[in-house]
């Protein structure tokens, strides 16, 4: 998808043997984008059509408050109705026929065949980025600072070299750039120029949209060629829980369906706060609040892509604190993936939204746990899935890359096991019961060596003895390090300068060429 | 169970009041010893079909080698035979009546109210540490030592305070004590006075069985009664991978069914080194090899409980070392207890057996992974669960104080949710949004808090600010000060004054009373 010539300020053995070498590798790897989830189903079948049904009882007999003039008229113009008290209802037979048009599923294309497109869908299951924390963790003074868009475009070109990150999506504001059409044209760059991999960005105002889609299309090689082919999903929260629709968000999503741009929005109510403590209530209601965004969006025009993005967050009820780490937090949103699928809709869910404030053992095993079992729940996009922590509120490249290693981890539980006569491997149990007594030279070990067995990027496999010779580092201090390198190292040439001279020349840009390592 | 009077050496508001207060709250709690798993199936009913026949065929054209000659005999009269390699086979036919005798399940007693009995059948799922390491961590060098029984002693009683743990089971080894016999009376000496909940040890010899039995008897209150109601089961690796007794072992697992205890063996061959590199082969390896044992079991003693326990490792083909905390190994496990559920047996699996050596980032990870699908696969008891570091090599208490979070994240998964009209809470809805807009003062928020929502004891749920001015601690750090705690001022009186008088009298007990909080 890359126009234009290479960008001569880097040397290197050349783009498309480096490109060959990881297609090569990465086909090998057991994991990757897209692998098969849904083999954990939190919910019964009995389960899902109750949430269904209250949902559909929501949506018809209490309905969703502040639609805009704009969408009260096309909405009501299809069926729906304004009750008494002003809110916009959905009688269920109208919001079944829209769900049957709904788009089943989308792609976020990748720009170099050297990473996968992102196919939101069925039970394929894809790992990314996002969060728009405000702040980043120093991983020296472990304290928080306000985030800037040099850190978005650091996070985007550390995204670019993780193997198991598949999408990247927007993991910090830019809190300097505060005109916000200045703000969406800023990510809109960093999303082009640090990764070819799929992207997610979020416009804080519409009328960045036309602008931005401009831009991508400069990119994608003319006008109109971006939606052929779209290489980045639009994010917002239309929905203001419990059961309102949020104005501006709302407008994104309006004009996004009118384009036929991938709308990926996400609608968080917290259990407790803004949904009910009971958690099924809470499924039910998101549910509701899902489906009123995928009417609208199917009103205007119907198979437009949107993700079915119902994310019940949980508040700590002792506080009233959000808290994403939690054993309820990974049951809601392996549940919700598990709803998506009884609709045959596109989802994404969030997950490794922990709590702590550090990459350390609570951080580990909140998204260890959370990550798996989104995953083997079948959610299509896994939102937040690296790099976040103190339950959003920062961003730290050293858990991103810890993240990575962890991901793999939960692609390997998920990629499963293939069971037939040749790996149950009769013969060669024979074989080396009879011979050798050991597995280790079997020519089956090494033929599975790569295939079948993943291979961590900096966790620790090192006896005790030698880990004490090194200083006994933890997971945080290896990470360290990579970070280090890849900052130092990593600028991606993944458009022309003639190209980015004119992006530069057309729109705002505020990320420096000194900071994207171009003379 | 307790017998004689309540030790007078400490002072305190009265047993009875703080084992009520336990009882009360851990009642309220949505997480608790044996709820129910089974919603994860990685593998598919046909795969299970196909590993059976596997394992059947492995048993009846391969067999096993180096049973002893009691072994043998009993085998042979029972319709086993040696083939020409002199390998004990077993025809498919009799190895499946032997399965349908074996127990389905059976209990390992607490001996307080304040704990749960572990039910180990069905889709129960319980966590427990297990281990035997050779060493521990010093949490401030951050460099390994020797393990000894006193170090034994302090996990018992630590596991006595953490409520997600549901059984002790031996977390290491003490080293010091060379003498089989002292070794094996002294592990059980601390198995009964660290702690009442659930306990289970391994005999290193099979001469040590008698003597512990009239200790234990003593405990429960005279001859043949811990038989009645055993609240300790009894660990060992009858077989050498591949497709081999192991003599004292086996020794130890006849002994065990003659005299019926529960026989809670291990059988774990590794991937690429005693078994196939390809998964499914080792799958139908370890199996064949777990079926061995319950046919012998069965074969002396029909229905005698034994623990179908599958327990296929990993290796890292790199090095051939073993690696505990990879996806390959989370997905296996959960495979395994699958597989015991395909054959009605109470189960057990190994988790958390992370490779990193510190409780960092890579613990968490790998150690909540691993316990949740291990959970969600309906593992019945789930050991090595806390505490454990470095593949097995090493035991940490802080490692266990935060495990016992990380438990609690998973069983909070496992609990579910459940849906029905009242949790659906469609009136709550309804209710709060034509009302106040939020549920945070709602009936129904405040009755659930406690009983839907789980809290960790020391995970940090605090905001980034509030942290920071804590000088940004990490979970070890709260670890560190949770173990102080517990060490300086919970010397459990689970057996009385007079008991061990006796015990020391009549055992070569070395756990020093000083060590134990006695004058």
């Amino acid at each position: 998808m890359e126009t234009g010539t290479k960008k001569s300020r880097r040397k290197g053995r050349g783009r498309e043997g480096r490109i060959a070498l990881r297609e090569a590798a990465s086909q090998k790897r057991p994991v990757k984008a897209g692998l098969i989830g849904g083999t954990y189903k939190p919910l019964t079948d009995t389960d899902l059509e109750k949430i269904n049904k209250a949902a559909l009882e929501i949506l018809e007999t209490i309905g969703i408050a502040d639609a805009t003039q704009e969408v009260v008229e096309l909405a009501t113009q299809k069926g729906a109705f304004v009750n008494e008290h002003g809110r916009l209802c959905f009688p269920a037979a109208l919001v079944e026929d829209l769900i049957a048009v709904a788009a089943k599923s989308y792609t976020v294309h990748s720009r170099s065949s050297a990473f996968s497109d992102v196919v939101v869908g069925g039970y394929h299951v894809n790992y990314a980025t996002s969060g728009e924390a405000v702040t980043m963790l120093d991983p020296e003074s472990l304290t928080f600072r306000s985030s800037t868009l040099e850190d978005l475009y650091d996070c985007g070109r550390l995204v670019d070299t993780l193997d198991n990150i598949h999408q990247f999506g927007q993991t910090v504001i830019p809190n300097e750039l505060q005109d916000l059409f200045v703000h969406d044209l800023n990510v809109a760059y960093v999303a082009i120029t640090s990764t070819q991999k799929p992207c997610e960005m979020t416009f804080q105002d519409v009328n960045s949209i036309d602008a931005a889609l401009e831009m991508f299309d400069m990119v994608a090689g003319g006008p109109g060629k971006f939606i052929e082919r779209p290489f980045v999903s639009f994010g917002g929260c239309p929905i203001v829980s419990p059961l309102k629709f949020g104005e501006d968000n709302l407008n994104v999503l309006v004009k996004s369906s009118r384009l036929g741009l991938i709308s990926d929005i996400a609608i968080a109510p917290q259990a407790g706060a803004t949904a009910p403590a009971a958690l099924a209530g809470t499924l039910a209601q998101v549910t509701a609040e899902g489906l009123a965004c995928l009417s609208i969006v199917n009103m205007i025009r119907p198979g437009c892509p949107m993700t079915f993005a119902i994310w019940p967050f949980v508040s700590d009820l002792r506080t009233g604190a959000f808290s994403g780490g939690s054993g309820e937090e990974a049951l809601m949103m392996a549940s919700c993936a598990q709803i998506g699928r009884y609709y045959d809709l596109p989802t994404s869910v969030a997950a490794c939204m922990s709590d702590s404030k550090l990459p350390d053992a609570q951080a580990g095993f909140e998204k260890g746990i959370t990550a798996v079992t989104a995953g083997l729940a079948g959610a299509n996009r896994i939102l937040e899935s690296a790099g976040m922590l103190g339950s959003l509120m920062g961003c730290s490249l050293e858990a991103m890359v810890i993240d990575n290693d962890m991901l793999g981890v939960a692609q390997r539980v998920l990629a499963g096991l293939e069971v037939n006569d040749e790996t149950l491997s009769i013969d060669v149990i024979r074989e080396t019961v009879l011979g050798p007594g050991h597995y280790l030279g079997h020519p089956q070990t090494i033929s599975r060596m790569e295939t079948d067995f993943l291979y961590p990027e900096i966790a620790d496999r090192s006896a005790p003895g030698v880990w004490e010779s090194e200083g006994s580092p933890d997971i945080f201090d290896q990470a360290k390090k990579k970070v280090r390198k890849v900052l130092k190292t990593h600028y991606p040439d993944h458009i022309s300068a003639e190209l980015d001279a004119k992006l530069r020349s057309k729109f705002p840009i505020k990320l420096s060429k000194e900071k994207m390592g171009m003379k």
